[in-house]
């Protein structure tokens, strides 16, 4: 990759760590540059202008264009990699688990991080508190489904690591921020130890931002 | 394609129809097997343990292999075909529209079209109820987007249609189901034209199945 390769993030976002520890894995290095979403500054005119005109983070900058949606840079990063299987079931099964984390997983254990976590009880209108029971019910079922399906496997795709596993772990290790109970998952705990037991894991570090930010 | 392909589907959901309409397209053909999801027939003991765990249609069996989700299904039928950029970013950039695509338009413009037709107003309970302004708004976004994007090129990726274009064109050409006006979106309206007057498109019928329903 002879590009400059810049992501445009925000640090505590379980979105953007899903790319740089992709980047971690196939050994490429990201310039950073870092918004402030609590900020507004991905909603200005010029980040929508230039950078995403659907005004989030992260976007995946490859020379001069623009890569939204952070399970899609991961795709565009591991592309010839170990990370992205060749069978062909498998690479569309991996798929499905990106697609599937976007749908059931993220919309629920993310949101509700976020919520809880950099937004705060207080500040949550009525449409959001009325989602918190159903969100809590459907971050239950995601880590249930997960678990089930890695009682059987070490990787949620064929017999190694792919980016269907590091996608679904950016937000399910730090779950417990949005006061899931991940002892209860006990294959899921043995699936984030293996990931973090790899040489080439690196921390999301997203206490540290938070407290860095407040 | 020598094993036997089955689209486990209900006919009335534009998941589905994205399965068939991207078959059509690279002329394979599925068999398909329907499921009532109103009747909870995706629900029962047999499906969670033999289809999907996770309960939910459409889902692609390829011999003995379930894949399900929607976009992971269009992937694999269209793997190898021109439906699929070659172009390393061009790939990543078709995934994602189609993340996208499952984030911010599906829960939105799908969702209400579920609520609006198949549920219908006086059945929903009061979480529902209060979405559907947030969710009419970001719908509207999420269409402005599209027909921004759309304003500059004849297909969201790359010079000819790929997948991102079916996977958008299912619930986007049937979203005055969901109240939508789509005349507001010119750029929009002549993109789903150019779909619907390709040689292979087969329609998607869904008020003849809403009709066979009721």
């Amino acid at each position: 990759m002879s590009e400059r390769l810049i992501l445009h993030e925000y640090a505590a976002s379980g979105n953007c760590y899903k790319v740089r520890l992709t980047a971690a894995h196939v050994g490429v290095a990201l310039e950073l540059h870092e918004y402030d979403i609590m900020k507004g500054e991905t909603r200005t005119p010029e980040f929508l202008a230039e950078i995403d005109a659907n005004g989030r983070i992260p976007v995946l900058q490859i020379g001069d264009r623009f890569l939204p949606e952070s399970n899609a840079a991961c795709f565009y990063l591991a592309t010839g990699s170990p990370l992205i299987p060749s069978d062909r079931f498998d690479r569309a099964d991996m798929l499905r688990w990106m697609f599937w984390e976007q749908y059931h997983h993220e919309p629920n254990i993310a949101t509700l991080r976020f919520w809880l976590r950099h937004v705060g009880m207080d500040a949550l209108g009525e449409v959001r508190r009325l989602q918190l029971v159903p969100k809590r019910q459907a971050g239950i079922a995601a880590l249930e489904l997960m678990d089930r399906h890695l009682a059987r496997r070490n990787w949620f795709v064929g017999d190694h690591m792919t980016i269907a596993d590091i996608c679904l772990f950016a937000y399910t290790h730090v779950a417990d921020e949005a006061d899931f109970d991940l002892e209860l998952y006990p294959a899921v705990t043995h699936w984030i130890e293996r990931i973090m037991s790899d040489p080439r894991y690196i921390l999301f570090d997203s206490e540290l931002v938070l407290a860095l930010d407040a």
